[in-house]
């Protein structure tokens, strides 16, 4: 079937689907629209095609998580609470301090309390994050930087001790803390660390030290205004009876108060400065720490992975400082899992508001006749389109990174925790880094209303950018997932066992020795194209071409520039090779879930979407495939057009598609506290 | 000759080379480093390579254009007024109040007068529009708001009289005005435009209507507060005596007085609201009028291209609404020339501002070796190179369009007309969409830093963001060009002329119709791939490559969908188009701008980034061009090879380079008011 048969072929939508559409979309919006606008929409499409019946409701409930109960919980007690709501001007001490009312709020008065979820129910924990996140993005941020890095750190890199006595605070916010890693000079490179703890055996405690002004703790979230203690990572410091003295035994993590309980003075041998305004998030206090000889008790070394014993021996049940180090950032990983669930919540409140003012939004039209809806323009639909397919596409993959890492927490298997690991950190940066650019594309595709402060998109974006950053820069862990990628490529023909997410390499990697075959590369019929067999194997054989290739690459430059200069050599091969492989796991958890999707109509609507992901990403890269004439010429056309019809055919049911993503109105509609009187006035008129 | 052969054979920078570049950026910086760098930065280079000798001096000067001083005089006149400079923090209500005292400065105590300009020195205004946007980007608009828009209205649209009565007020700013063309409801498409202004031939006045809700002036600037007039973009409504009773003319300018100028009392009929907080650009008062029987005199009518008698004739020395229309808005393409220079020096701004840290900054690097600067790995110069090569591009077109509108406006020449149009919505549309991207992207290079706000990335961005939509939205632009070149495709084969930026379709059409060269398509040697010829045929294949097929299915669809649905079904490839070919004009420009430099060491590093620009632009869009066998895959790896090669090249001169843009230190460095205590103390050790 050729797809441009097809487009001319089809009927128009039925009025009452149209109908029924406005009425949905109508539903964030009270009061009633001042003035009929469906006689307007039932107009010109500009090309004809039968239009999907999609059930709202059944293709939600697939969607849906088994924690709506409690976001709903916490939407309900913000939007009773106009005090806690976040206004549209507000100073960065104001902000700071109403984010801190809005914890509180949380969890004081609303009775949310998250911590234990952070290691029993990590779904839970995210949920919840994720909901909260929805209301201010800096709350989310301050929420984390409490329960997952602070208290995380606690839980995960401490022992008994350590929960017995921090739980309760840290649960009900007595216990404001940090987690201070980042140095003025070391964020990315973690091992790089300065700041040092030197055991005292006479005293049997450490003294903590900052020796430079680069070793400065630096962006350091609660530590400017509310933090009571910090988990500092610091070289942990021995002293020796050989001629050197001492001996470092790497980064460590310990318990440091920075401020007084009952006064919240800042402590002896501590200063603090303010980091001062940042892009966004201005609710969270980032602030610089430096440490003058800072004593704290033996106990305050957070011991899961090493310890110290009271006459100054070092003990640990790993055996190398790398392997201790990697015990300790691996315990971290929770932060990125919950990242990409959140950038993923980000990503569709953005895509609901664009779409949804799209729909409504009308602008030009054929001679004598009224305007049509700008999503209705193919330049509107190759912005919004693919976008709202990729937004699925993530929502199942994020929701397999939580399942597993879930699973992690529970059973401890190592072959999970490496693919959870890197799993997490592809989807963290694949997934932010494309939140980020479709924030932008948002907004343009938005024009002036876009711009308005209104209507969320500026602060969404100052607010998520830095998600492409902490945690973990995406360029750094994107070589993470390359590294690990050529280890395993490595293993295989070592014949070790490959990890779950990477077990397709085994068969496409024997596929690719071969050359692609000429027959297939021309096939070029819609039913072909649109065979997840097709989808899979084209982007597995780029990954696993760029793997070997890669891998090739490696070896020879080595000899010449050492391993370090080798890996720079291929370094935008390798940052494409994770990306390849990242887009591989995100469409074989797509088929996944098209394939196991119970009710046919929303299978159908996914599965239309699963082809656009699919198509769209290979016409993105067709350089690439012609490069290896794995499709021909007149292949990559038919790619290109069945793209533009999908993203027709996806528009016709984007009124659905948002619904069923079941964003509370609260949301979606701009808060009481941020509307101006002009926008409060005429926002149905624009289609917000 | 091989690239990856000369990468690896030549030797590397010296310590001086290293030392002056280190020298020179620290100009930027006072007080002076507190510790020495110069050794850390002298380390691994990933690759070696000669690195070229810049004399930033002889760049400079060939960069710079003919209005440096009045520059320099704005610049002065800032950094001596603290009180002047916009602080980090700042409400929407003061921002709008320093806005205008800014103004107000500039204007009354450093007696820069620009009104002038506007007319008789374009490129005069561009370089005052250009220095005080780098201030705060919201005074650049403010000022653009009344002297291009308000003030260049009254110029271009009407006539003596006009001019003689509001001249100086506009000039020293007794007169704040509005320009008053979008509506709620309609934006981009201004023939939609609903507000009526009938004419009353007893009073021998215009009565201005706004008849609907729709049709409210929206997001005017200076209307909120400010404005004392507005020019009014509204119907033209005649009575007649035929049945129908009233004749609508088109849309027409009219000044309306909207504040009363002694007391500021919003005027009788006239509805004013505050369109409230904006993304960015809150320092430009945004309102929304409405009017009500609002009665002005005839002679507010801007008549220059049509006008109305005593007794209610029109009159017009062009034949038809749709010609007036035209002419109309073809005066206000002077806006659209200004945001693409503006653009293009926020662009360099932040350019220079990632580079710089880029340099300074270190993270990681060989074992038991120094840590590397950030800007030698790979990745860094992928992300930044390619982005310093295209502002050295779009530098010489910007200032090349500069020279042509300014022609235009001394000989209003028709064909340089239709040329400078089509070339201003371009090269707007593409370059403010560059610099939105880029903004992001060195954002995300800088790290954790560079979400400080007081590195300005984003500000910058916020206040830049809307560039793409407003004085024409980007996409709407570039189908403009692509129906442009469509006209001058058809006028071709009818004989016509072609214009001076399209004349070379006339020879690379003719090279199209014949297949792509076999032999030439293999061709990859690194003289091959930098000879201009190559390059350029590239380019000028793509573009009559895909204006020939969007012509023939534009044909083809029309048949079935009419005019409308036709474009359409093509816009995406429409819109395609358009991007090439203003690529096309950029490069020719670049490549001319290199021919003509007339210092040898100069030219080696434009002929450099010239490369740059070009191959990398082919790479990106490398599946076009193995599609058609066009290049081999061979060539096509090669091409990637080459733009990885000259990436690292121009990183061994980025110090140079950024400098020879010769920003001054007052808009690199945050101004006083902006730094926060923690930044300000440590600017130096993270890089900025």
């Amino acid at each position: 079937m050729e797809p441009h048969q097809t487009i001319e072929d089809e009927s128009r939508p039925s009025i009452t689907t149209v109908t029924r559409r406005i009425q949905r979309l109508s539903l964030h919006l009270t009061p009633p629209p001042p003035f009929q606008r469906s006689s307007q929409l039932d107009m010109v499409t500009c090309a004809k095609a039968r239009k999907l019946e999609v059930d709202v409701t059944s293709l939600s409930s697939y969607m849906r998580g088994n924690h709506r109960e409690i976001q709903e919980k916490i939407f309900d007690f913000f939007n009773s609470r106009p005090d806690l709501q976040t206004p549209i001007e507000i100073s960065m001490r104001e902000h700071r301090e109403l984010c801190l009312r809005q914890l509180l709020g949380l969890v004081r008065e609303a009775k949310i309390k998250p911590f234990k979820y952070v290691v029993e129910d990590p779904a839970k924990y995210f949920a919840i994050s994720e909901a909260i996140g929805s209301v201010d993005i800096s709350l989310g941020i301050k929420f984390g930087v409490q329960y997952s890095l602070w208290g995380g750190s606690v839980l995960n890199l401490g022992t008994k001790k350590h929960r017995d006595k921090y739980f309760d605070g840290i649960d009900n916010l007595d216990y404001l803390g940090c987690f201070a890693m980042t140095e003025l000079h070391h964020g990315s490179n973690v091992q790089g660390l300065q700041t040092v703890a030197t055991f005292d055996p006479i005293t049997d405690e450490f003294v903590i030290d900052t020796p430079n002004d680069g070793a400065i703790k630096w962006w350091i979230g609660n530590a400017a205004v509310h933090g009571k203690f910090a988990t500092v990572f610091a070289r942990l410091i021995l002293p020796t009876r050989d001629s050197k003295g001492v001996s470092d035994m790497g980064v460590h993590a310990f318990i440091v108060p920075i401020r007084d309980l009952k006064t919240h003075q800042t402590l002896p041998g501590i200063e603090i400065n303010d980091c001062g305004h940042k892009i966004g998030l201005n609710g969270v206090d980032n602030g610089a720490l430096r440490f003058r000889s800072v004593r704290i008790p033996r106990d305050n070394l957070l011991n899961r992975f090493g310890d110290v014993t009271r006459d100054g021996k070092y003990t640990s049940s790993l055996p190398t400082i790398n392997k201790r180090f990697a015990a300790t950032l691996g315990e971290l990983v929770g932060g990125r899992v919950g990242l990409a669930h959140s950038s993923l919540g980000i990503l569709k409140i953005s895509v609901t508001i664009a779409v949804r003012y799209s729909l409504l939004r009308q602008q030009f039209g054929p001679p004598r006749q009224p305007e049509v809806s700008i999503l209705d323009y193919q330049s509107q639909q190759h912005k919004l389109m693919p976008m709202l397919a990729s937004t699925y596409a993530f929502h199942f993959t994020s929701k397999y990174l939580v399942e597993k890492y879930s699973e992690m927490k529970k059973t401890h298997d190592e072959q999970l925790v490496g693919d959870v690991h890197a799993l997490s950190a592809g989807l963290k940066s694949y997934v932010t880094s494309y939140t980020a650019r479709s924030l932008s594309t948002c907004r343009e595709a938005c024009g002036g209303h876009g711009y308005a402060a209104v209507n969320r998109f500026g602060t969404l974006r100052n607010d998520h950018d830095i998600f492409q950053t902490f945690e973990g820069d995406n360029t750094v862990l994107l070589q993470q997932v390359a590294g690990d990628l050529l280890k395993q490529y490595k293993d295989k023909f070592q014949g070790g066992a490959l990890s779950v997410t990477w077990n397709y390499l085994r068969e496409s990697m024997n596929t690719y020795l071969s050359q692609p075959n000429p027959v297939t590369a021309r096939w070029e019929s819609a039913d072909h194209l649109r065979d997840p067999k097709f989808q899979l194997d084209a982007f597995r054989y780029r990954t696993s071409r760029l793997l070997q290739s890669v891998a090739a690459r490696l070896q020879k430059h080595t000899k010449t520039l050492g391993s370090f200069g080798a890996w720079n050599r291929c370094l935008n091969h390798l940052l494409t090779l994770a990306e390849s492989h990242i887009e591989s796991v995100i469409l074989a958890k797509f088929i996944e879930a098209v394939q196991n999707c119970p009710d046919a109509s929303s299978q159908a609507a996914l599965k239309l979407l699963c082809d656009l992901y699919a198509l769209d990403r290979i016409w993105k890269d067709i350089g690439t495939y012609r490069n290896v004439d794995y499709v021909a010429p007149n292949k990559a056309k038919a790619i290109n057009k069945l793209t533009e019809y999908l993203s027709f055919q996806v528009r016709n049911i984007a009124g659905e598609l948002i619904d069923a993503f079941d964003l509370p109105p609260y949301i979606l509609r701009a808060p009481i506290a941020m509307q101006s009187k002009a926008y409060s006035q005429y926002t149905q008129l624009v289609g917000f």
